[in-house]
């Protein structure tokens, strides 16, 4: 099996080139970075050194980038559709167009629209950064898409699980409404506490010393700034983000004329509603005590 | 040695009377709680059931409880100033009071307007919550106040360091200051995420399966909700909040516009002035990529 990845020189795109290649599989990576060549010397696979999107690529470069059993799309969100209406006219019948991306209405819609029927189509978002030491125990989510699932798809699937990845159907819009909140929100509000912890001048470090549920909270804040700040911008403004950044504003207003008009009774109300959401609660103050008390015991 | 403990019914106040009795002392609570009876006799400790801010409380009664070594006062923080006021006059010379509320200022002003110069102070803040194991390489703030430290007081600092407690030094304003943000600001921003989980009507059973970091976050959310929010608008309503508060919904705003006007310019500027702030966001990837091993292998 023949596995191209467009974008391979990138993190994720060299991740998994890595991941296929030591499940069997040939690889080959294209890429327009100039470190293309190095970086499939040091992954060990070919490569191909070029510039999909670019107006002189000629049309026998995207033919042979499309000769090949599985072609996964590995690019920025926003030329992600891009690149599949590059590549999606040319895939041959039985081969499979898989992409990797954060988002998956568009990208999905996109490679429907763009591939021959006899095409299959395999949307995935695995739920882990380039640093993931394997993908085992992560979850990768799988997209539904109705009459595109085949062989290839099969083979994928078998190999994600063998290596023991936790597999999630889900439609696209239920992903993007799903990771809408728990990307979306998550790293909206971890990005607006980094930012007050700039504009309030701040020393991070300080926060460290104080307690293991702080130090991790701040590296989760680290940990997002420490990324491409264009996979975030991307993500941020190709989620459904109004009404939950609104929502979430609103919260923190509210909540803060509790608290500035010593409102008490307010504040109780509005935290034992948002407990009795919440569910169990117990469950969480016992995870959150072990990753503390590991925490702790590294000091 | 003896050690009287004022609201050690209650879970921290208990948590310090057997930490206190395990490192031989002699200890008795004093609660206003039902419970009192039943907590003393399963921790093993002396009792008084007895409401120390009731105006019927009769002044012999004040007179024996200050009758003690060590006097902690373990209320919640609206009354602390309060418990001070009606305990602080009647301390013997050569005694120590003490406090472990999670704010200084207060506490600490009144502790030196109602003693005697030749009483010892001691306001502490643990930085854990009474689910803590030991105090094990937990962090204890130590407020500085002058002329005041004396031997009881060395014998405390002795037995917290040879328990192996990190005490850190502080004065009263600047602990405060550092917990409005590391705890103010986290709780708030914590709590306006659990709201909107609500407000959404969102699933949080469904973030746990998505991976480590967002189960982790979300954890972070229940433990708060499962805990007092009596504690929480407390700390919220006594530290200095409001600019915080303020700075915080104005970065949410700005960073929310420039997603929804899908100004990437913008979101990358902010993005990066406040990675160059954090500082060392390497590290925090680095410590972040070992928490979320751990809940990886858990799995």
């Amino acid at each position: 099996m023949l596995v191209t990845i467009i974008g391979g020189a990138g993190a994720m795109g060299g991740w998994f080139a890595k991941f296929f290649k030591q499940n069997g599989a040939d690889v080959r990576i294209v890429d327009r970075s100039a470190k293309t060549p190095e970086i499939a010397s040091s992954l060990g696979v070919d490569f191909m050194h070029v510039d999909i999107l670019s107006q002189h690529c000629p049309s026998d470069i995207t033919e042979d980038i499309t000769d090949t059993d599985v072609l996964i799309i590995s690019v920025p969100i926003d030329i992600t559709c891009n690149v599949i209406e590059a590549v999606g006219k040319r895939m041959k019948d039985g081969t499979l167009l898989m992409d990797l991306t954060s988002v998956k209405r568009e990208p999905v819609r996109k490679m429907l629209e763009c591939t021959k029927d006899d095409v299959e189509i395999l949307s995935i978002h695995p739920m882990f950064g380039p640093t993931a030491k394997s993908i085992r125990n992560q979850t990768v989510i799988f997209i539904e898409i109705s009459g595109r699932w085949g062989k290839l798809c099969d083979k994928i699937e078998n190999i994600f699980e063998r290596k023991g990845a936790r597999i999630v159907f889900m439609s696209a819009d239920e992903h993007d409404r799903t990771m809408a909140v728990i990307q979306g929100l998550s790293h909206f509000v971890l990005l607006s506490y980094g930012i007050t912890l700039q504009n309030l001048n701040f020393n991070v470090e300080h926060a460290r010393e104080m307690s293991p549920l702080y130090e991790i909270f701040t590296d989760f804040v680290g940990r997002i700034l420490h990324q491409d700040p264009e996979l975030y911008a991307n993500i941020q403004m190709n989620l459904d983000m109004k009404e939950i950044h609104e929502k979430f504003i609103a919260a923190a207003k509210m909540l803060s004329s509790s608290v500035l008009n010593k409102d008490e009774e307010k504040f109780k109300s509005v935290f034992l509603n948002a407990r009795k959401h919440f569910g169990n609660t117990e469950k969480a103050l016992k995870e959150s005590d072990e990753i503390i008390e590991i925490k702790l015991n590294k000091r």
